[in-house]
């Protein structure tokens, strides 16, 4: 392996470029609509909204009324932040380490009623929760399962007749990078959507599709740069002596 | 002018590439916090995010307790769509053109005392707007004047004593590309900040900023390409013939 340095490079971080990650979303869109059949997408804000906004590109449907015409699936935002991450914390604690700063739209001036209702849009729907990046895998534990919650709320707030008109709740979940390496959440990954199991109208597990899964190192993602010139330079200077994170089988 | 077919191009759309919008919201950026001192963003979904996500970078703020890191500022999506245009239609009507999709956070189960009480986050603060284009300035009309409306309402449903103690909110808009051309809805812009007149707690005009202006050109943006190395070859080829769109002084 060649020392970065000695090649000019300042360090080992990965550096996409921002034609990489829409090539890499590109390639995995196809399997996505395919095997998932998303209806709408949940962008976890900042870094879920590039991801969200290509892959919305790739994901179109034709329309049922004008074939001539495609259809955008609709993107909710929804805005969360890490606390300063402490290692070993308890299962308890994950989930209050996480700062909720926007959640699932609740109708024009704020009813609590369109939560409980529909789950903010959600409830019988294919959801693709959308981020840039899955490390600790912490905020990633917190949206599936707040928004989870959200869904068996509403449900249980049905009659069983409302229950049984609705159709099945599916999650599944899309990050331009994987990182391997210790993971400080659990999420209940299915390997195939032929393992869906459908439990009081919602899905127990949860699809996970990673465009790229990645060693433990540092990502420099392209809308974080102050200069994008140095840094598509240093991205191709990788690549030319084969250094950058390249992707795990 | 060059014919661009001549040249090999299909048409005169004007293609900016990732880099280039990066580059155009560095540029901008430093004049809109020297002038206008944003303390949060509201991104205009789908087109929005892009641009809010890399302006975020321009906009750090240091850290008050700890000068060694930077602070975000952070980001409220709203989800808005417009019914297809109808020319000529009145005032009146370009607000029902917009469907709501998301608002503003209302708290974590959508309690409407949030978007009353501080106006889901905006009151007293220099909210910008952002969106990727501003051509019909529908919106930007609807967005401006709804997130307008939601403050005057929570500033009066306060006390006088409560109202004294908050800080004149005022509003900004940012857009990547302002399209020359017939706009169908007037936003209340003013020329510089020092123009800036609060009224009841809120500045009666608007600050307003394009990264940059172009004539009324169709704008391929990189992120709805589903071909990104080819939209790249077809820029620099358009450059390379000086067409595309240059900028307004």
């Amino acid at each position: 392996m060649v020392d970065p340095k000695s090649v000019g490079l300042p360090d080992d971080h990965w550096r996409p470029t921002y034609e990489d990650i829409h090539e890499l979303i590109r390639d995995i869109a196809n399997k996505i609509r395919d095997e998932f059949h998303p209806d709408l997408m949940v962008a976890i804000g900042g870094g879920g909204f590039f991801p969200a906004r290509v892959l919305r590109t790739f994901l179109k449907t034709q329309d049922q009324v004008d074939p001539k015409k495609k259809r955008n699936i609709p993107i909710q935002a929804i805005g969360l932040s890490l606390y300063e991450e402490v290692a070993g914390v308890s299962e308890e604690v994950i989930g209050k380490e996480v700062v909720r700063t926007q959640w699932l739209d609740s109708g024009s001036h704020g009813s609590p009623d369109k939560i409980k209702k529909d789950a903010g849009g959600l409830l019988g729907k294919n959801v693709l929760i959308v981020d840039e990046v899955d490390d600790s895998r912490t905020t990633l534990h917190y949206a599936y399962n707040e928004l989870l919650k959200d869904v068996k709320e509403s449900l249980a707030s049905m009659s069983p007749e409302e229950r049984a008109s609705v159709p099945p709740t599916r999650f599944a979940i899309f990050v331009v990078h994987n990182k391997l390496g210790p993971k400080r959440a659990e999420l209940p990954i299915i390997a195939s959507p032929a393992d869906d199991k459908i439990v009081d109208g919602v899905s127990t597990g949860v699809h996970y599709y990673a465009a790229e899964t990645t060693p433990p190192v540092w990502i420099d993602f392209p809308w974080e740069q102050e200069d994008i010139a140095e840094h598509n330079r240093l991205s191709a200077l990788a690549r030319k002596h084969g250094l950058g994170a390249p992707s795990v089988p």
